[in-house]
């Protein structure tokens, strides 16, 4: 099937048309990647057999070798004869090896002792190895941004409007924050990832056959393999392991589907703080030749919309009946797709901010538009603290006062035989403030660089 | 890229790896076919232009012939250029036409006039051509089983529990008219799509600069598609038209869910009433040999629970800013696959339920079972008609004790003096049916074979 | 319960807080409205029976007169004794009727031929009397809007960005048309809503007891009720009709989401075409007194932020087990939820919008901004018409000259070369329309006066 | 408004109507509770200045005394003069203290400070003082039966089919393992929740005017509370946190619907495992006086049908523009009725559970259904592990003989000439064990009580 033949826009347009991503996601996301998953679990399974004298380690060494040379489409052939993955998988490896071998391919297993264990160490190995580096990258680069930007006066914004001044390093440290947070959590979670290898109905029914502590051989097979076994399983794993991940991982995309919205909106013609960068080849629109759209900020909002609720997908798939119901063995085998999904959003959005223009001069107009207006919160407080006891409806007129005379608020607050005996109680700093609302940021850069370094603590960066 | 190297389980799985699937599919839901539709589009939009003596006949003739070579490679590997891949598509066409040719390839039009309307009419047909049949088929399908079984008495069953006497038969009407319900409902969506030249903010901005009445410019080229524009466009379709035929389409899903869902547990070991036909290679489980799973039906609630919640993400693109943000570009991107899952499930549905083996040793067993018990409804609607002021709670009553006597409900009712004078007031025909509740199957019967010719009328089987 | 003991914000603070709303819901969304309702059924069947002379006419109207004297607390209390809600609503009625009435009082019914007749009955009043009227009410208000502002120049946006002019009764006339189609849909879903009285397993058991044409009986107590059976039923109707109509209100929801942003972003301080009227005495921040937020805009988005999703339970509870299992019991009470926000958010955009403050300074100036840039698309294509082979890529170039240069897209036009022969073949008008973008509307105006007239006729308003 | 007027499920009937939930979520849940966690913190708040010396302390107390006094319905009386929810409870306390005391009312708070810091307390005080000890209650009753049955012989069963066996207890231990999990899931991020007094726009703009440190000073008042503070504030705190705890609650309630779904099937007529107990006087059903139905399984599992879909609304809230939107308001006030649902369900499970009838006769009877061919996987593994290149074809075809001749399994292997140089290798004990499957149980009871302790010891049971 060629690439464009796909269905999937992940297959035939983020994934499989773009080299950079398949490289880096092509060793766990794929088909390919989870077979090759589960030989290594096999492997990994007939290696501990033979620590355990149940075969000799030469069996071992020929399972493992016939492992290794096993192929997706040889398995799927298999499998169009007899109707069942694993035994397919099996049936590969044993038509590799001796017949001393064959019984002990795949031995005491069940299918889902295979199954979820490989899941669990793919999904954590993609977390870990493909996913993470994008999501540290995407972080060092809003830290750069932030620590660069720290002093650069802009408005803050709530409910669109403005509001009181911070910076723009801060409106970024937001971001680091939150993503930082994230990535912990990811991390964490994929860490977590458990294994099983507890048989068919998770009572090590099979294996107890062969082996004195099965509890301690499931400990072995999953430790040659840096997993650690759950708690209890049934014929799978714990589902709440992957749910975690799956949290984390979503949670992230909204992250950056929080920075991708302000951005967009940022580079709105009449805000025009920020724009992407364009390609001098590039065309903005089929029939408007001068546009210049955030194609890539709205790419990562729209991927976030298309992958967010799977989550539903990952809470219903928690319900099993019994010792396990297949419900979940098709649904399942999506979840690579949301980490795909955020990969590519992060390396999008990545590379947006890297090269991300920052017009200060729209940055500072924006802010001059409402400079006068700004000063009501800090002389609402001030007078307050001066003795006031109605300041803040005191001060809510005036503004309304000040815009119907058409005048600056200071104008109006200075002139305001009300306010003169409060305004006196003021310190020469405080008046210079109310003058001056772009000395009003609080902490903002302190507080920007205090994040930065925090989160470079944190995540080792 | 090759097939096994795919990400989404829909490529390599079940359209990818099926050879039948794959030809149903392949001409309305890869990326080969989105640009198809493209073509389409633009070929339809030049042959306008030559009617309204816009270009000539001959040019739109050259442009119409160039646009059937191009293939999704060269879009792809233009737009890797100019980063946009609609002016993309236009380049592939103008570079393979004459300078006279060249200005009429996608003149006046925007991108989304021919994004819009490519994929309404791509979901459409993919709808009409694709998904209806097999949903037709599924519903011929429940059809046939409904009339075999129509007299096949069964225990109907609520919370789990035995509850009153149908058929079989009725059992499958249920679903006979649901999914005929939704397969009107899904057949009207698909035809209600709509198209778009109204140009990028939807006034006609471009087009009236070249035609008198652009509407009925608009009306043409999307007659020769056989689509209707909608109401008002803005740079896009309406997203309703789209909403309604994907709610159609998972609420199609939902009622195949729902009959998956039953034989499922109708397949459980200690009922047994039907059975997934079971190939003499096909292995059961890696390591219980015996074992004959539902491995279709779990498969088909599977789908489901991965496919249903991407109804959240159509709700979310309802919502684009002004007249029109790319929000919504990667996720549309996407709706082909829930038409692709759902005509999937509804063949793996059909096939199963094609090959249902329906046990009677089971269902009748199973009727045995709390053969006593049942007839307490119709005892006590006889005895309330027969004058018995609280005969519900009388019942419910005889039907403890029966427990505790461990006697059957007639023995305890026919031998209880309360219920003697009411007993008397009934019909030899009304006793009889107390003693023999498999009589007691209301209009299973004659209901399953109406509700099945009402709806080979409506869907014209 | 006092109002603020509630948990939900419905009940608190969005409908037990506000007297207006509280008036139109109460006849149909809380408790009491659907036991009253549940009231109505029990009395249609028990006149019916005196019709079909099982009882007396006397003890219909007995039966019928008790009913309307039942209470919610009184049922509630029954129910905590017995644990069954319908058999403690039977228990309050009988004990309201003499002894010869008792028997008839749900005679041959099950509770789920009262619950969901009564609740499809509740939904499609609740949707005709009160949603669809507070819908239409908006759906004139925006009519109103979009005619006064025919003419009121606008840019077009999209991706956020300035693109081509329009005029902002075009920009509304978008909801008309969607929100219009929505209500259509709605008023469709909810007259198709159906009710039963097939039994406890949907094959009539109870009732073919007793009448000869079970079918026509059931058809009988419903037309009572203005509602026409379901094709089929088990113990309940089937599921899709309320999922259609709980799609329709959903959606209808989404174009009020997308009202409700395109007005948020318009009042955004750097665009502020249009405002939120703010009362006198109105707060607009605890801290900052000069705010005025688009609060009810961001009202009605958030709430379906809350709602929308709420369609993950109606198409999960499709899915119900043989006959039915009780698992959608609980979930389906929130039903009444969706319909009282969707109500409540329509009444809080339809007064925001009717007393939408349009700025139209700022919408001229917004125009001017990039006034000139707005001639390349007119000018790619009249270029194009006279003859130009690359036409999009000239002015693509030129447009990023005049960036460079700092004069105005026309400036470098007019005076470059290339374009000189092709500008001699323009027209005037169109070379005034180069000039003079503001022309550029295509029929923004005209479509507008359609599309209002188009849904006042379909809604007949 | 009366509680049967609710709209709200919650509030008439799961919550309102129940006198024990109210008492256990009335401090923490409804409005009351909300205003008076929003008057703790503004409480916080002045002591701080108190100690900060920017009041007086018999300014404090004077504020701390009023704000104990102020109602709900004060508050949204006075909000519905001035249209801001937050300066009504502002002016509420002022109304009630001295000249002196009214300006450090909420002195240089925003009302985000408040809210968003009374928000995370509220859910945190929620969750650790109501929803926890419910779930741990649950915990220890499952424990309970796991241990008390941990020797009960039970077939396991996937996909519905029995599998292999395992004990009751073991079946149980799932559950307690996976609600352990959760259990500590949710009290990590209970404890994890913060809080901001940061301002505005997080940048301690108002703060900084008069106090040296503002972050210590935002640790000061958030220390009083029992909260730490965020990394990182814009108006709001960061979502995450929430998202933490909604995800630890979600999941919880995805494994009671597990658990109920699982004692749902065990109930069904054929299975008969388990009971809902029944009350003398509870009816069953309206129609059906005998039925005995699992209602409270089913009502744990509608509704998390309903409120597990509510975590798209957490996810879509984490997307706040700039420093803040507002349209995360409305849906927020959402958040405490997933705790809410969560408990109730949990209250409803737990009772269910310690009146679990465990019906040993017939989990006795279903094990023995199926006995001879649960032999067939220690067979497999037995004859591959004495040396059979291919036991498990051998065994299956085995099986399908067994099946077709009408014979035990055992039968069919033990007279099977091809296996006998193979069963001579065995162990006396391993022949025992294929002809008494009973023993093939691994090491379920052991399995059980590890998983028992582990927990208890996790959770200081």
């Amino acid at each position: 099937m060629d690439t464009f033949d796909s269905i999937s826009p992940l297959d035939y347009r983020y994934y499989g048309n773009d080299k950079e991503v398949f490289e880096k996601l092509q060793p766990y996301l794929p088909e390919t990647a989870a077979i090759k998953y589960q030989l290594m679990v096999e492997a990994a399974l007939v290696k501990t057999l033979a620590e355990k004298k149940i075969c000799s380690r030469k069996v071992a060494d020929e399972v493992e070798k016939a492992a290794k040379t096993v192929t997706a489409a040889e398995v799927y052939e298999e499998e169009k004869r007899i109707k069942h993955n694993i035994r397919a998988l099996v049936n590969c490896i044993r038509n590799k090896v001796s017949n001393e071998a064959k019984p002990y391919v795949h031995f005491t297993a069940t299918s889902n002792d295979i199954i979820s264990t490989a899941e669990s160490l793919r999904l954590k190995d993609a977390a870990i190895n493909a996913l993470l580096p994008q999501l540290l990258q995407l972080e060092k680069t809003l830290i750069k941004i932030a620590r660069r930007e720290k002093n650069t006066l802009q408005i803050g914004r709530t409910h669109g409007q403005h509001a009181e001044p911070i910076t723009f390093g801060f409106t970024i440290a937001s971001y680091v924050s939150r993503l930082g947070g994230r990535i912990a959590a990811a991390a964490a979670a994929a860490n977590n990832m458990r294994g099983k290898f507890a048989g068919a109905v998770g009572a090590y029914n099979a294996s107890s056959l062969l082996v004195k502590d099965a509890e301690e051989f499931e400990a072995s097979v999953l430790k040659k393999l840096g997993l650690k076994p759950a708690t209890h399983s049934t014929q799978i794993v714990e589902p709440e392991f992957a749910a975690d991940l799956m949290h984390a991982v979503v949670s992230a995309f909204g992250v950056m589907a929080n920075v991708a919205d302000d951005m967009r909106h940022l580079q709105r013609t009449e805000v025009g703080e920020v724009a992407e960068q364009f390609g001098a080849e590039q065309v903005g629109s089929s029939t408007m030749p001068h546009k210049r759209n955030p194609i890539n900020f709205e790419n990562v909002k729209s991927l976030w919309k298309e992958f967010m609720p799977r989550m539903m997908t990952v809470y219903a798939d928690q319900v099993s009946e019994h010792q396990r119901d297949l419900t979940n063995s098709a649904s399942s085998r999506f979840l690579p797709e949301i980490i795909a999904a955020t990969f590519i959003a992060a390396k999008r959005l990545n590379s947006a901010m890297e090269k991300l223009i920052v017009v200060k001069e729209n940055i500072r107009k924006n802010f001059e538009m409402g400079k006068g207006i700004i000063a009501a919160e800090p002389a609402y407080i001030l007078l307050a603290a001066a003795g006031h006891p109605d300041s803040h409806e005191y001060v809510r007129k005036l503004t309304l006062l000040s815009q119907q005379l058409q005048k600056t608020f200071q104008e109006v607050l200075f002139n305001d035989a009300v306010a003169q005996p409060y305004l006196k109680k003021l310190t020469k700093e405080q008046l210079k403030l109310l003058q001056s609302p772009e000395k009003y940021t609080g902490i903002a850069a302190e507080k920007t660089e205090k994040v930065c370094r925090h989160w470079e603590k944190v995540l080792k960066l």
